[in-house]
């Protein structure tokens, strides 16, 4: 697109920054960023507040007045086409066109059906010079929790793993715990805060007793903890079940086995079986629907490898420790065993660095969204 | 080593510049780098040539005579203490006083019996300012090979190895080749061509057909390759027994087995069996009397397994392809279950890049020589 400037850049970087900022505040909403701009000078900024709150637009009209100054004749940069619609708040569109704005740079269209298209219609009905596309792999990448809920019906799926350097994630015997470093598990505290719900398999809750719980942060709301288990083989005391925020997916239809998670707040939800566990498609559908943009998987090879085979993994962040335990010792991605390397899962890796004296790899499955 | 000034800094990094690129060409000597300098100018500079021609202070005073200058009154950094015995050249000390050097500074004492500190006494016997020291830990680095050899009679071990992101190396069914994309194959190329030798176990013989020879870079001398075949298990045509160059140990004094090996050129060497293998340790002493200096590995899971848990690894290079085959695949390193975590195999992370599509890692096992 070589009719936006480099300046034109300049901005959009900083309202997807915002967005970025913003991404888990909003959820299910697009954390949209917005910076208002006059004479190549940033006169106002905003980011979307959570459901019920001001959009993205109307956060940066009130910061420009805020800081004394007026949006009229202003060029805004949103990450994300204004609304057009009346949802929880008035139309964004209508309030930039009040404004006096002359110019809206948004980076992509908003693929929601109630928007698509019709507020930059509404914006150069006004007369406003209203364009889309700049930044627009950028944005998507911001904005791929509630595109995927939106356009796939599922949230994107970001997969957490830490093994040592031979790819195995506990001995044998079930040891596991503490096998990455203390900068590695408060990374893996950051990449839970920004998820909407974390899901585990019962093995997990069995052997390692987590709470997924994030504690490095003070959050407005903990990710919701999601603990796949179909015949209902996780004690109802594990940590887990504490302090509610937990549902726990079964096979099981039998509501007297229900009765001592519920007595612990957990919420249940029956789905079939499907080759060994709750029909994972449909889990990812109800998730969607539920409102989560982006979930976390932190469980064992079992549903690791069945979410990867399944194709439901988007990414994953995979944590290796600086040390050996040797190949009886248990791994990280259960499946029956491949006749062919060609039949082996390709991914790609995106980025790898050190995290204290762990490596971190930050790879994706498929083509991005 | 406050003595040493900045510039005495930046000439012994280029002396250990020259030793670096100097250390296969002069094994089992070690590849010594020096550098002359006059009113801080580079006036002459030599490395170690092959066994019986020039040592590297030689090779400098010859360059600095062929481009005119004189070395009388020069400075001398060398990366390992001069020579004071005849052995297969004149000692190197004795020339640099013939030559009327002013200054001498080498980065380490020679650990070899014969000079240990007698090269620098004579040196300063003749009035010379001679000091040892300088970058003593980065020259230890580049002749980690000769030291290991000299000071623990065992070659220096890197264990190379290439697996799945999930620490695989083959399929259930053995199948393995071309998992890692052709610039790591590459960069193996480049370490095969540093080692004197590569050990191989009969294992990878049987199953990959290796031929483990350099084949990017003409060398005036392949590494010497080494087969651990203790029961004489593997089919003689292989490949790794065509062109000579080839040790084969193993455990079976059965002389009339030994023949089809001998025809083909290979080399046979009779070792005690322990715990399945030709015994390790006696093995590193024969390779360090044959003057190997740094011994490469590229095994199976069985042998590497068992090197590291011998304590015979010193660093290893592990690459990882973007790819997952899941936990039924073969492992990495072999050995029986542990039972805790405690006793895990703690490595050290030295480096990691990326190397085409794949990821390289360079790990160090033990505490640097």
């Amino acid at each position: 697109m070589s009719s936006f400037s480099p300046q034109d850049h300049v901005f959009m970087q900083q309202a997807l920054r915002l967005a970025e900022a913003a991404t888990r505040r909003a959820a299910p909403n697009p954390g949209v960023g917005c910076v208002l701009v006059r004479d190549g000078q940033i006169i106002g900024e905003g980011a979307t507040l959570q459901v019920g709150g001001d959009h993205a637009e109307i956060q940066a009209i009130k910061d420009c007045l805020a800081r004394g100054n007026t949006p009229r004749g202003a060029t805004a940069y949103v990450t994300l086409e204004p609304c057009s619609h009346h949802g929880r708040t008035p139309p964004c569109a209508e309030r930039l066109i009040q404004e006096g704005l002359a110019r809206v740079v948004a980076a992509m269209v908003d693929p929601y059906h109630e928007v698509s298209g019709r507020g930059l219609a509404m914006l150069r009905a006004a007369g406003i010079d209203a364009r889309a596309g700049l930044l627009e792999t950028e944005a998507r990448r911001v904005h791929r929790g509630f595109l995927s809920r939106v356009e796939r019906q599922r949230p994107w799926v970001t997969l957490k793993a830490a093994a040592t350097l031979d790819g195995k994630t506990a001995l044998l015997n079930g040891k596991s715990q503490w096998i990455t470093g203390p900068a590695a598990r408060h990374d893996v505290q950051k990449l839970r805060a920004r998820h909407c719900a974390i899901l585990t398999g019962s093995g997990t809750v069995l052997v390692d007793n987590p709470q997924l719980t994030v504690r490095d942060f003070i959050l407005p709301q903990q990710p919701l903890r999601v603990v796949l288990d179909s015949r209902l083989v996780t004690p109802p005391d594990r940590r887990i079940f504490h302090g509610g925020n937990t549902l726990l997916v079964t096979s099981s239809a039998d509501l007297a086995r229900h009765q001592p998670y519920l007595q612990r707040g957990a919420e249940l939800m029956v789905l079939p079986e499907d080759a060994g566990h709750a029909n994972l498609p449909m889990l990812m559908r109800h998730l969607a629907e539920r409102g989560i943009n982006e979930l976390m998987i932190e469980a064992g090879a079992g549903l690791n490898g069945a979410l990867v085979r399944a194709g439901l993994v988007d990414e994953a962040i995979l944590y290796l420790a600086p040390a050996l335990v040797g190949s009886t010792a248990q791994g990280l991605f259960a499946w029956p065993a491949l006749e062919d390397l060609a039949d082996k899962q390709q991914v790609k890796i995106q980025d790898v660095r050190m995290v204290g004296a762990d490596i971190r790899i930050n790879m994706t499955f498929a083509a991005p969204l």
